[in-house]
């Protein structure tokens, strides 16, 4: 997508490789909305580290991140040695797996590429299909988006206004998103459309994220309160919910996604507005049998208890909001039932939550 | 309520009369939750200062620092001609009327009082008259809230996890609070009971007052983000929700209050969880045929933007959290139907929303 650099939009991805200095290019999303810089990670530690730290964050986009981490650190293998690169190589993706361990895109993207890499015959064959495949599994990762966006952008009609949770943008992924597809589509097909961005406290990623891609793309847009979606609904300002998600159940069509997508969805279910879900086919979980079995991460209470953000001095600050002698919950994700969902928008098409399961050959389940 | 002090529990008001320094005494509640400081005003003009500039807010508290105020500016009147004095009071009362526009508290309180001043026939007279009144209402107030209470704490089993929205509490009356006064009741009663405080975006007076309010009371609580409430409702970790309110509609029952209470209404009700509404009769507006015509406030878009709060330096900062180039919508207040009301709790009883109206009388309407 584009971002405006010195006032002229710029074509980007969040991560992209350049061979000739083996570098991972990245955007550093720490720094957003405030400022655009862009991260260098020279070898396979450095890019792992910008996983561990959170230079770059989503699914899409650590996966990607990943893989050119091992296409990365193959490339900077010198020698012949078929035993010496394979000890090498395991140690390159047992680093790159490690820096967010419970993730399970980065793992995924790692083992496919090496499985291709079995093809190779000489240490320069497989240092060449890690690079291909890396570059392949991005621009899957891309042209998934895409799909997802021509199917949901038949879903929006002009003058629509759509309400967002959190950050499943062209940020979480290669380019495009997930839940912003279907609107940068209708948006570049000439449909005009007002996008309402939930803040989505405790970290805010709708307001600084989401707000910032739709600023880049030319996208109108407010940023509201998560308190403030009820009235705008109830008043008849939203005609449509799109949000992303973190893991979709095959068998039951239950969403687990940033904690409030359930209020939402509630929200829109009392007021006959659709409520979709766009996912790439790899967020689909076809094992866990119910929702109750997802497992709620529990974030750190300063999260809940303050806000990160942009002094007037320019400075990056955390302040305390709450009673400083007060403690918090913090569930970070919440599980929407079936019944809420109008739609899962795919790259394959748009599902009735509860058809998944019959569907699972066309979205991709094999066993 | 308490407030602890060197580690001393102490009894304050959240606005008092010091009658030999003809002083307004208030919590400084600008300060709250980072610091706790007390407010002088030593003449009238300070007092509606105070009241223009939020060191005291919510309904309660400033009608009875504006009767306060009144009688203050009544007892600063040195000389013993009526109709001096009356010129001199009206002056008084403008002043104080003008402090907070849309207010209706300081109005009728200062109103009422004056009514009571015609019965003086000297200015000693007068004056005397004017800090009773002002007491007795201040009293009353304090009053309702344990009334409240009272009845509110009935409602109340041992061991139950109740979910409050926004700050209703003893810092927006005199003392006690209308949503906090059955908490604070069943507390006192030795009932064991667990508060989730709502943290209320965008001013945060959930996380920031109300938590500091249980702190102070030694109620156990959590704050949660506005988020966050759906998730622990599905959950089963919700047993009731009590909010105050800004203005009842008599006619319909519906109930406006901060954004948000719509929200915990709507998903009170998917959960069958009760709801309930703690109300002085004050609250009530006989008039208004219907919830639509209630002027939704929209406020300034950094509210949403932002968040104000301490910095670890201890200096009191606004960060900006939101994309830079982006705006926001932020209505202050939305409307709760009727059929999502279990309950309203006022002085006088515990009433469903659509009693309202067939017991006008008993509720105060004498027209």
């Amino acid at each position: 997508m584009n971002v405006i650099i010195k006032g002229e939009p710029k074509a980007l991805r969040t991560v992209w490789f350049e061979p000739r200095a083996n570098s991972v290019r990245l955007i550093e999303q720490r720094l957003l909305p405030h400022q655009l810089k862009f991260f260098r990670a020279a070898d396979y530690k450095a890019t792992a580290l910008a996983i561990k730290d959170m230079v770059v964050r989503g699914a899409g986009a650590i996966g990607a991140t990943a893989a050119y981490g091992l296409a990365q650190g193959a490339r900077a293998f010198r020698g012949s040695s078929l035993e010496q690169f394979e000890t090498h190589i395991q140690r390159v993706f047992t680093t790159l797996k490690e820096a967010r361990p419970t993730a399970v895109d980065p793992v995924n993207a790692m083992l496919a590429i090496l499985e291709q890499m079995r093809a190779g015959k000489t240490v320069a064959e497989k240092q060449e299909i890690a690079l291909r495949e890396a570059e392949r599994f991005a621009n899957e990762d891309v042209e998934h988006c895409r799909e997802i966006g021509e199917h949901g952008a038949k879903l929006i009609r002009r003058g629509m206004r759509i309400l967002t949770h959190c950050n499943a943008g062209w940020l979480a992924f290669v380019d495009i998103g997930s839940a912003t597809a279907p609107i940068y589509a209708a948006h570049a097909a000439g449909k005009k459309l007002h996008v309402f961005c939930s803040e989505t406290r405790p970290r805010c990623q709708g307001a600084s994220l989401t707000a910032w891609e739709l600023a880049n793309e030319g996208v109108s847009h407010e940023v509201i309160s998560d308190n403030a979606a009820g009235h705008l609904m109830q008043r008849g300002e939203v005609d449509m919910v799109i949000v992303g998600s973190d893991r979709t159940l095959g068998r039951t069509g239950e969403v687990a996604n940033k904690i409030g997508t359930y209020t939402r969805a509630v929200l829109a279910h009392r007021h006959n507005i659709p409520f979709y879900v766009a996912i790439p086919l790899s967020t689909i979980d076809w094992n866990l049998k119910r929702g109750l079995d997802i497992p709620i991460e529990e974030r750190h209470c300063d999260e809940v208890l303050g806000a990160w953000g942009m002094t007037n001095a320019g400075k990056r600050a955390y302040v305390r909001v709450a009673n400083p002698g007060s403690g918090a919950r913090n569930p970070g994700f919440d599980v929407t039932p079936a019944e809420l969902i109008t739609g899962i928008i795919t790259p394959v098409g748009i599902f009735k939550p509860t058809e998944l399961w019959a569907q699972r050959k066309a979205l991709g389940f094999t066993k």
